[in-house]
């Protein structure tokens, strides 16, 4: 074991900078440090939180974290992505109220991704980030994103309990995009419940919950059984709760904190927080693979003969298809 | 040849449609009429049109359509996908809409898609369906998509010209977002022109557009010869204009018909058409690499095997980067 990879388990922070940066930029020494550290983890609880700019997102996990640190004294890690800035490494929203409250205290860890167009993609680079933590000793971890989009989706399954944020008046145009993001949410949070508009914010969510139960079962619980009319006969279903939260004053968050709790306990007795945990790392196995696979072939054929295959693809004499099947097979150039 | 592709080349609306199913389901038909349509692309003009939900775009793109139609007698395919609903493969919004101005149109043909979580992802398949339509001598292809994250970016890509849809009043929060989605404009527009706030909202792209500008410059014109103040020595710059139109009432569509039109004459005076081509063709190729590598993989191996090896992954016994490096290398299980 590398003595960086020793320090990071002893719990010594700026290794653990040091190390964060070097799996980010996939160092020969992060993925050493990787294989090191990989043993100590599967202790932490991963909270993944998301909603569109606006919600007050980032003042909800400070607000989290304080209360983690206060109330229960857990070592609490942020993990802050941004996957909608793809080409310029831009500090995520919220960076200055975060560190306002937060700084200054040891028990808490911040660090923000930004997607970087690398092969693996964000959420490989987080769920590799979140380990780093995870074997750190970190007990809860919370991945916030903004937005509601596929790589969104794809963090949020890195995580154990789900959190989507509201806000009321944000406009009805906006429902069209909680269809999607409701399906991943285990908790729901208005946020900004102070703010007129609150009740309706509720009833649309209330609605839209109702419309996507059915998917949910199937998809989340597939291997419990079910009576016909939906009601579940193994006491397994889980209906995402909605907290209301005023961040900016802390209101609600002790509720919200009891929401986590209980949906962990939730995925415990049922059996879920082992299938997450297997689905998380068979994703990130079949990445890794994708990743490798590539590297590999890159290695395996000359420059000059891929180019030579793509300029035929370009002229149009070859297609896609038809060129990928040539070089695999070695007969490049053959139609 | 097979006798469905031969009735796609020759404009058969039923062939198409059947086609594309094919295509989309990645059957072994639709691959193989794929590689015989291949020669026929190339010839389409290919714009993206993308924008948060409550700009109006799908009314804007019907008018386009409309405009492109009656004008200039183009025909005309729109590609309506929603990389934001990943579990249910529901209609795109503003279906309805659309169907009103644009049935009973033979020269116009519409295709709805919804992420399905295939393995080549949303942006391959829309690149595939785009393909067909390109061969099937559809001179202007639409791509429409909903929201403002990585999927988004990914198929504009696609695209020859990206038009960002915006509209007044949808809240300062929403700016966040703008900055990323900014980068991959070619065309702004501000629809829903004559709302309050017009002004706020034409203001606030432009600062946006000159902050973002060094950044577009080095990125997509990095052949290029630039003067130290950011004066472009040979004339090849392209900074994107500001439309406002009112889609509803068709105000606007011919200015904003026109601003598309300049785009595409600067793409290939300044040979970036070719360049998208073939960055376009590149990111495809290398998807379907990816792609066959990973079928091959697990075509060439047991899948005992493989659960065994990622049982140890589980038991945290094997770091998923050791695991995939001992089934790559033959070596499974041993650590």
């Amino acid at each position: 074991m590398m003595p960086l990879t020793q320090s990071v388990l002893d719990g010594n922070r700026l290794a653990l900078a040091r190390l964060l940066t070097q799996v980010e930029n996939n160092s020969p020494e992060g993925r050493s440090a990787l294989a090191d550290l990989f043993q100590h983890t599967g202790k932490s609880h991963l909270i993944g939180v998301t909603g569109a700019p606006g919600t007050g997102k980032s003042s909800l996990v400070n607000q989290l974290a304080l209360h983690y640190r206060k109330s229960h004294d857990k070592k609490v890690a942020i993990v802050a992505v941004d996957p909608s800035s793809p080409f310029t490494g831009g500090a995520v929203l919220g960076d200055r109220v975060r560190m306002r409250d937060l700084s200054g205290d040891n028990g808490v860890f911040i660090r923000s991704m930004a997607s970087r167009g690398s092969l693996g993609g964000i959420a490989q680079a987080t769920a590799i980030v979140t380990q780093v933590f995870d074997a750190a000793g970190y007990e809860i971890i919370i991945i916030e994103t903004v937005g509601a989009g596929q790589s969104e989706v794809d963090i949020a399954r890195l995580a154990h309990t789900t959190l989507v944020v509201e806000a009321p008046g944000l406009g009805d145009d906006i429902q069209a995009i909680k269809a999607g993001i409701l399906e991943i949410a285990d908790v729901l949070v208005i946020n900004k419940a102070d703010r007129p508009g609150v009740e309706n914010t509720e009833r649309a969510l209330r609605t839209t919950l109702e419309l996507a139960h059915p998917t949910r079962h199937v998809f989340r619980h597939h291997g419990q059984t079910m009576t016909v009319d939906g009601a579940d006969t193994n006491a397994k279903l889980w209906i995402p709760p909605i907290n209301k939260t005023v961040a900016t004053e802390g209101k609600g968050i002790v509720e919200l904190a009891e929401s986590i709790a209980k949906h962990a306990e939730h995925l415990r007795q049922s059996g879920d927080w082992t299938a997450r945990d297997r689905a998380r790392l068979g994703s990130e196995m079949e990445a890794l693979l994708q990743e490798t696979l590539m590297a590999r072939f890159f290695d395996s054929i000359p420059q000059e003969k891929y180019e030579e295959v793509f300029q035929d693809v370009l002229n149009r004499d070859l297609s896609p298809f038809e060129a990928v099947k040539s070089l695999l097979d070695g007969r490049a150039g053959v139609k």
